[in-house]
């Protein structure tokens, strides 16, 4: 009854992240209707995209430019690498302008359920990264999940040999947070990690 | 810090529904993980969906033929047509197998707030449409909304001229729906509408 194009379309749509067959069928539909402002320009966004943006081999980001924008700036502070699971982890790092060092893309986190082993992440890598003389600290911004804290304990193991410090961002309540509103396990660890005011 | 390219596409895909800046920017990195098997495939889905579907100049549904299958197809009943709001109200109907006849894509409905009258949707032409000789019944599928409603009402009205049944699906208790969770309006219709056994 759909043309078999739109069906094909369709089905792509609903591989995205969040979308089901019922919001891709709706997203068709929408980018049909604005098919000069949205459909086509997406179209040719999707193929530069994939033809321009390529992985960086120093720190696993994504950029057109390789090593990425990041890794070839000589401003920033060598003497840091900052650990995160994902390129959305960097970007969200990144925007807040309060780093300056490098960064490692890990690629995920260790899993024993999902049988995620070291290997299978670009830790070997970040060993051999953490052994240049110019890096002192190696800053672990990793989920605050069993598996994020897994990984963190794995690698401050791991870089023990390299003579880096290894610290890991901060636990405690979120700002903006309302204390009523907090989980027993973050109150807990806000309390373990009070400071003076 | 991110490249221009991945912007673009990120800013693209925050217009599609139910997406905002932060779900685009997750989308953008599933892309370009999966470029081959899911990037380029949906650009190209795009530009070929672009270039062959057309509105059909009867009902108004999007398919690649002109009319469209439904309305090409002799051996649907031409003595109705059901009225719906969108395309994706036509696959609605359409998948349920229970319906035979033609179509008519109003485009909207009527709604005083949002400025929208009857020459905005396409009401002239399925009055005009009403009109063949061979129609007997024209049914009026929208949305039980305020706006849903006044529209049917508006159509009963201006289709009595063209000497055509105009009926509205039955309003009730939906298919699985528990009698406790319905709301006062929807138990009241099926009371009033209730039916012999």
């Amino acid at each position: 009854m759909i043309g078999a194009e739109i069906e094909h379309l369709i089905k792509l749509l609903a591989r995205l992240p969040g979308y089901g067959p019922r919001s891709a069928r709706r997203a068709a539909l929408h980018l049909l209707k604005n098919r000069e402002s949205l459909m086509r320009p997406m179209s040719q966004a999707l193929t530069v995209a994939a033809d321009v943006i390529v992985a960086c081999p120093q720190c696993h980001n994504l950029d057109t430019s390789s090593p990425c924008s990041v890794c070839s700036n000589p401003a920033r502070d060598g003497s840091q690498i900052c650990v995160v699971e994902d390129i959305s982890d960097l970007w969200a790092v990144e925007k807040t302008g309060a780093y300056r060092g490098y960064y490692h893309v890990l690629g995920g986190t260790l899993s024993a359920l999902d049988g995620i082993t070291p290997d299978d992440l670009s830790i070997p890598h970040l060993v051999a990264r953490a052994g240049d003389s110019a890096v002192r600290e190696v800053i672990v911004a990793l989920s605050a999940t069993i598996d994020g804290q897994t990984t963190a304990h794995y690698l401050s193991e791991a870089l023990r040999a390299a003579g880096v410090t290894v610290t890991q961002l901060a636990h405690g309540v979120p700002i903006g947070g309302q204390i009523d509103y907090m989980d027993d396990g973050t109150l807990s660890t806000a309390l373990k990690s009070r400071k003076a005011v």
